[in-house]
């Protein structure tokens, strides 16, 4: 673990991402020192930095500082974690903020790889994601919501739980972003008003066009998730997995899915 | 500082608390290591715990802890953070989690005297709280609405910005809870789908109750604070100021705030 550079594993009780929240995170997969999806994590995390009026590092420090903690993993999970610093008590952005920046390394053997190729259980989480337009899409550190929908089961056998905003409409998976093919066509909820943008859900809808299909934002409810011809989540360590179950709904083949998934992985 | 009872001033960067901003705290005024409003400090602080479905830590502890670091100090800032601890990666909360326990104080000179004497100049926030019952009225670590909030105006003369939330009524300040007066009565929002549940607010309830003031809570919208008799903010560090502007409104005196005042300075 790097700590602004240097070698280290704690940070001052007193910086702001433990105070408020105060800052961003990316986890990613990289192989042997190299973080892949670079192209989206890159852009998810300048365009939330500017969201977030936080001073982006220079990518190359980033790259060099991912390669350092991981470059004798064969695979590892990176992460990544901005915050505005330590800064003296009080809500407003100081002036001139040091930020914190810590890049993290761990081994990782990935997730079992009959998610992707099966398809996956999902249920419906109760905990519904707030409405605020000023941080949405931002991966930031305020994540209670997600701790408290994650916590809502324990079944090993649930890999993930679709969450609703306060209005009603399907936003996305505590950990992922969701799609649904309906006639052909790609969709995602829009992220303007809650959840997150994972660099995972850029590249699908990248590959998407790519393919030439047909995608696009659109606001879901609950039974147009249900009623879809197919349905995914995806995060940049997951990849894509396909929903076989739902609630009482299955699904047993995902050919538009399956298209995306050889596409990404050939172009990963 | 004292990090679980030990002497330091780092966490684990690995601390939930800093990952989703998964804990809460307090921050409360402190002579000669005694804390002041005590009562409702830690009535709060377990009602939070128990929110959060944190373990709450011993009340004899705690003083023990900020008698500790806030004894040399005539008067003190003490902060009180919980967090979930160190967990693996993940959102779920873990099955059994060692808490990271932060308690610190710095001396503290008080806020200017006139802002209680003379009233402060508030403004409306453009800033919205998000409506999230799961988390309201928690003093958790997921604060970024009030950083965006506190960081819209630098004018030193406005003292607080008061908040809407997301449906357009009124709910606090960025930093304090707000009280408006009206035909004799005290009306304070709710604090069931966002906001912040102080413990002055507490206070101030209970010091009216004593006053055989009518006092309860009702969703106000911002016409409603402007046409009010008196309104006050009021959280642990800076009592009670009562508002002599907000936009173009202005109030003069304050009668039943500056009862409250004084009965509360007998009280602490």
């Amino acid at each position: 673990m790097l700590i602004n550079g240097l070698p280290g594993d704690c940070i001052s009780a007193s910086d702001r991402g433990l105070a408020y929240g105060d800052g961003l995170y990316r986890t990613l997969e990289a192989s042997h020192g190299t973080p892949l999806l670079w192209h989206w994590q890159w852009q998810r995390l300048a365009a939330d930095c500017a969201q977030l009026r936080l001073p982006c590092p220079e990518e190359a420090l980033l790259l060099a500082e991912i390669a350092q903690v991981a470059a004798m993993l064969p695979r590892a999970v990176v992460k990544i974690v901005l915050t505005r610093g330590v800064g003296q008590r009080g809500y407003a952005m100081p002036d001139s903020c040091s930020p914190t920046r810590i890049v993290s390394a761990s081994a990782w053997g990935g997730y079992p790889p009959e998610r992707a190729q099966q398809g996956i259980v999902a249920r419906w989480c109760d905990t519904r994601l707030a409405v605020q337009p000023l941080l949405a899409g931002v991966k930031h550190l305020n994540r209670l919501e997600n701790v408290f929908a994650r916590s809502e089961w324990q079944d090993p056998a649930v890999a993930e739980g679709l969450m609703l905003d306060m209005s009603g409409t399907v936003v996305e998976g505590t950990m992922s972003n969701l799609f649904i093919v309906r006639g052909g066509e790609l969709l995602t909820p829009p992220l303007d008003r809650c959840g997150v943008s994972g660099a995972m859900r850029a590249s699908v809808l990248d590959a998407a066009a790519n393919l030439g299909i047909t995608a696009g934002e659109a606001r879901l409810l609950p039974d147009e998730v249900l009623a879809a011809d197919e349905v995914f989540v995806c995060n940049s360590l997951a990849g894509i997995w396909p929903l076989r179950q739902l609630g009482s709904r299955q699904w047993q083949d995902w050919p538009l899915t399956r298209h995306l998934q050889l596409a990404l992985q050939d172009g990963n």
